[in-house]
């Protein structure tokens, strides 16, 4: 199993953004979009092997957390950004009147949202995947040699915050891919590509 | 430079597609998009370097080729697939009533829209680049030692024809990433950054 979390630190947390400007009223939506589509799709099908986490701590209500589990998706992810607008727009809906502070609720099959913190998060992935974070002073991911079940962190468009650095070190490898400072889905597509083999 | 050649099989060929249904109304205009997406942009900024050849066989009035050339390009090319989209919808606009078979025509800096074919596109990038053709069962790009200018000719959902994989017999060079059958724009992503060194 690979897993792949994302810090939104902007990302809207209630359902009232347009489709018309996912990255304006959705506080770049549109980026957890294609995140999802490069962890999930492959030319024909989806990678049953995945499981994702996006942490989205816009206004007004953060943090929401939205969890897609390969192996018990159901739901159809299309390619294109605002078909699945639509699906994380249903689980912000669902998410609105959530109080619990950790409990998932389901909202297709294999699609749960809650409140989730990234710090809960990651706690959690750590007990069964192994942690790294994907940041541009890394070592090479061409250079090592991947347990059974990664779980990759990332951060969007304004990267991860120092706090967020601190409560990762010395339980997250630091790991990278290429030479320059790439697009979260860009980077996620080159590691899932990467892991097949070559 | 690096050139990346799309041939979309099913792409409209006029502007009249809808934002709201890109993949169906557009024939999968959602993918050029994202194509454009890989090639160009990095997490704060474009690639200078890179030129993209977008050949469109949908209908009603095809062949219309629309060409991104990096160097030159001035208008802003944001991540998200609408804004995209509206670039590609006015480049087709400009193109609609032309009638020269080869003829270029700037629609903004940097970016011309012409009647080219494929295989129009393929002899011109011949020129000034070495071409690969990025199929499956091509040689891992890991063991390839990649010229000045190379030249990627993919082909969309669809892959390309018989009659275009023997146009490019003994011009291009199969390669491949990975170890399965990948969406146009996560191939890209992968090549761009491989190629930018690990």
């Amino acid at each position: 199993m690979r897993t792949f979390i994302l810090k939104a630190n902007t990302a809207i947390t209630s359902p009232d953004f347009s489709l018309k400007d996912l990255p304006g009223t959705g506080g770049r939506i549109d980026l957890l979009c294609r995140f999802l589509n490069s962890a999930f799709l492959l030319s024909h099908g989806i990678r049953k092997d995945v499981r994702v986490f996006i942490t989205l701590y816009g206004k007004p209500n953060p943090p929401k957390t939205i969890h897609f589990e390969g192996p018990k998706l159901k739901v159809r992810l299309n390619p294109d950004e605002r078909s699945t607008s639509l699906i994380l727009k249903k689980a912000l809906e669902v998410g609105k009147d959530l109080r619990e502070p950790t409990k998932e609720v389901e909202v297709f099959p294999g699609v749960y949202v809650s409140n989730m913190t990234f710090e809960d998060v990651v706690r959690r992935s750590m007990k069964d995947s192994t942690l790294y974070y994907l940041v541009e002073d890394g070592r090479p991911i061409t250079e090592i040699e991947f347990p059974q079940n990664p779980a990759f962190v990332l951060g969007d468009h304004l990267g991860l915050g120092k706090e967020d650095e601190r409560f990762l070190e010395g339980i997250a490898e630091k790991v990278r891919v290429g030479r320059r400072s790439y697009l979260a889905s860009h980077v996620v597509a080159f590691v899932n590509i990467w892991l097949d083999g070559m």
